[in-house]
C-alpha cells in the first residue's frame, strides 16, 4: 500500500497454497503487545482458525496475523484446529511470543486439510522477511479471486498526538451482508482500550461491511480483526477523540467496502443502492438487500438495462411495507419511476446512458416511513459465472 | 399437448406482443359453467390481471381464461387496471358470456402499458380459432424465455366415472417458491364443487410450485388456475374419490414443476435438492430454499463442481439448527460428506461424472431431526445472464 505504520511490520511468502506461486501467506506482527478486537462471520459453519482466534481475542490482546489464502481451513473437523493450532504455535515460536498472542485467519478452498508442511516452510522466511513496509505483500498476500489488493489509511489525533489506522482486505466473491467472504485487518498506533477498540469495530462493521453484497452468500471464513499498539503515546481518550477515532476506523472500513463491492467477482458495475422512506430501519435493510442480492436486477445492472420492474418486483417479495402507487426510483439523477409508474421512454434512454459509467447510485424513495439504508453492490456478469463455475478446477 | 379434454376448447394467435409474430394470445374455453379456483402471486406488487381475476374468480366460477405472453400489465397503475379490464371484456361479449367470467392473465416485461390496439384487433380470430385441439398452441403462446412448452395429464376415476385433468404452463425466469414466475392453467371434466377445487389446488401448489426455483425471485404475475367442468358426469366425491383428485391434481402440477426447473433460464442442469433430518418443518424448507437459491452452489452446479462446501456454507448462514459434524452430503448414490467432513478425491472424482447428467439428486441428511423437503432447481449459466441482461433489449 505504500503505506507504513509505526511499530508493526509485516510479510508475506509463497508458501505454495495457491497455484502459480503466487504470495499466500501473510503476516502482521506488532513490536510491542497491542490491544486487539476481531468481529467474526454469523455462519455457523465457522473455519478453524475463526474458532482460534475468537478464543486467542478473548483477553483483548495480540501480538501477530498470520492469514493464508488458498485454503480456507473450514469444514475440516478436529484435524483442522489442530492445523490451526499448528500454524499459531509455529508463528509464535519463531517469533518468540506465546502462541495465544497469534491470531489466525484463512480463505479459500473449503473442505480440504491445509497443508501443513508448506505452511512450516514458509514460516521461517515468513518471519525473517518481516520489514516496516511489508503491508503490500500482505495485502496481495490474501487475495483470493480478488483483482487489486485494497489498503485504506486514515490520520487523525487524539490528546494533540497524532495517529494513523491503516486497513487492508480482501473480497471478491461469497459476499453478503452479515459478513462478506472476507478478511480486513487493521493496524493503528492509536493508545486504546480493549473494550473501546471492540465496540468501535463492531459499530463499524455493521456500517460498512455489513452493508456490502456481492452474491448473496456468506462465508465460513469472514474476520475482521483490529490491533492498537498505543506507540502513538496518547493519553486517556476523551468524548471527541473517541468519536474521532470511531469516525476514523469507519471510514477506513468503508473504503474497503467499496473496493469489496468495486471488485466483486467479475463486477462491471460499482453500484450504491439508497433506499430511503422505509416504514422502519429492519424494512428499510431487508428492502435494500433484497433488490442487492436480486439476480434479475443484478443481471439488468450487467446488461445496463433500467429495468425498474424488477426493482419493484424485489421489493414486493421481500417482506417490508410497500405501496406501489408511492414508489419513486432514479438512477444517479435521472427518474424512471415517478409514483409507481415508468418515466417513459426518453428517461429511461438516459437512465441507460448514466449505466455505461462504472459506478452509479440507485435511489429508491418508497414514501412510507423515515428510514433510510446504504447498500453498496456489483453486477451478475458471465465473468462471475465463470469464475465460480470453475473456481476449483 | 396433443391433450384434449372434453367441453374444453382453446385457441392462441400472434397478436404482435412478442417480437417476430409468435404466438402470444391464448384462450381457454369451457362450453357450460366450470368451477373455477386460482393461486395467486404472494408478491406485494401484483399485477392488474392478478387483481382483476382474484375478483372474477370470487364466486368460484369461470367460463374462460385469456393470457398474453409479452408484457405482464404489472406496475401499469390504474390504465393497467382499465386494460386488464377491457380484454376481459372484449373476450366475452365475443363469447356470449358475461366479462365476470373470464379470467385474465399476463406475462412478460414489466412497466409497459399493453397495447390494447393489438389485443382489440386479436380477439376476434381467437375465439374464432377455438377448437378442442388448440391446447398445444395454447400452451405455446404463454412460453417467454421458455424453451419448450408445458403440459402434463393425469387420468382418474370418481365414482365409477373417468375423468382427465390436463395442465400447462410456463415458466423459465423469475422463478421462487412462493410462487415462480409461472402461469399454469389447469382443466378437468370431473364434477366437484369450488370450496373442494380451491383447497385441492392451494395444497397442490404449496407441494409442487413453491418447491421450485430457478433465480429466487417472485414474479408480480404469477398465477395457476384450475377449472372443473363437470362433464364427467361423477356424483359427490367420496372421501377417497377427493383424496384421488388431490393426488392427481398434485401429479400434474409436479410434472410441469419439474419443466419448469428443467427448462429454467440458461439452465443445463435440472437438479432435485432433498434435505432431510431437519430439526423443523420450518428449517427444512428453509435450508433447501437457502441451498437452491445460492449463485455459488448454482455455478458450482453448473462447473460440474461437486463443492460440497458451499453447500454446507449456505446452510450455515440458512437460520435453521445445525450441526457440522453430523452433515451428510450424497449426489445420486455417491457419498460425498460423512460427518461433516469430505470422503475424499476419489468420491468427489465419481459425484463429478454423476453431475455430467443433464440430471440429479443432491441429498443433505442434517441428521438434527426428522423432516424433509424436497427443491426442484437448476443451475445458473453465462446463459442465464445473457438471458436476463438482454431480456428487454
Amino acid at each position: 500500500m505504500g503505506y507504513t505504520i509505526q511499530g508493526f511490520k509485516a510479510s508475506a511468502v509463497a508458501a505454495g497454497l495457491k497455484k502459480g506461486g503466487a504470495l499466500d501467506l501473510a503476516l502482521l506482527y506488532s513490536e510491542k503487545e497491542a490491544t486487539a478486537a476481531g468481529v467474526f462471520t454469523t455462519n455457523l459453519v465457522k473455519a478453524a482458525p475463526v474458532l482460534l482466534s475468537r478464543e486467542h481475542i478473548r483477553d483483548g490482546k495480540a501480538r501477530a496475523i498470520v492469514a493464508n489464502a488458498g485454503n480456507a481451513n473450514a469444514c475440516t473437523g478436529p484435524q483442522g484446529m489442530r492445523d490451526a493450532q499448528k500454524t499459531a504455535e509455529l508463528v509464535s515460536r519463531r517469533l518468540g511470543i506465546h502462541p495465544e498472542e497469534v491470531l489466525v485467519a484463512s480463505t479459500g478452498v473449503i473442505g480440504e486439510p491445509l497443508d501443513m508442511n508448506l505452511i512450516t516452510n514458509a514460516v521461517v522466511p515468513l518471519v525473517e522477511s518481516l520489514q516496516s513496509s511489508g503491508l503490500e505483500d500482505a495485502a496481495k498476500a490474501i487475495m483470493t479471486t480478488d483483482s487489486f489488493p485494497k489498503t485504506a489509511r486514515f490520520a487523525g489525533a487524539a490528546g494533540g498526538r497524532p495517529y494513523e489506522i491503516v486497513g487492508m482486505a480482501k473480497g471478491a466473491g461469497m459476499i453478503m451482508p452479515n459478513m462478506a467472504t472476507m478478511l480486513s485487518f487493521i493496524l493503528t498506533d492509536i493508545s486504546i482500550d480493549a473494550h473501546l477498540l471492540q465496540n468501535a469495530l463492531q459499530e463499524g462493521v455493521e456500517k460498512t461491511f455489513n452493508r456490502t453484497s456481492v452474491d448473496g452468500d456468506t462465508s465460513t471464513n469472514d474476520t475482521v480483526f483490529a490491533l492498537a499498539n498505543g506507540v502513538a503515546g496518547n493519553g486517556p481518550l476523551s468524548q471527541e477523540d473517541r468519536m474521532e477515532f470511531a469516525r476514523g476506523l469507519t471510514r477506513v472500513m468503508d473504503d474497503l467496502a467499496r473496493m469489496i463491492a468495486r471488485d466483486g467477482e467479475g463486477a462491471t458495475k460499482f453500484v450504491t443502492l439508497e433506499l430511503r422512506g422505509a416504514a422502519s430501519a429492519d424494512d428499510a435493510l431487508q428492502g435494500a438487500r433484497t433488490v442487492a442480492n436480486s439476480a434479475l436486477v443484478k443481471t439488468a445492472l450487467y446488461g445496463r438495462d433500467p429495468n425498474w420492474g424488477r426493482i419493484m418486483a424485489a421489493l414486493g417479495r421481500a417482506g417490508i411495507s410497500m405501496e406501489e402507487s408511492a414508489m419513486d426510483i432514479w438512477i444517479d439523477d435521472v427518474q424512471i419511476v415517478k409514483g409507481g409508474l415508468g418515466c417513459g421512454k426518453e428517461a429511461e434512454e438516459m437512465a441507460a446512458k448514466r449505466m455505461e459509467n462504472d459506478a452509479f447510485v440507485i435511489i429508491i424513495d418508497m414514501h412510507v416511513g423515515i428510514f433510510a439504508e446504504k447498500i453498496y453492490t456489483c453486477d451478475l456478469s458471465h465473468e462471475y459465472v465463470s469464475i465460480n463455475a470453475d473456481y476449483r478446477t
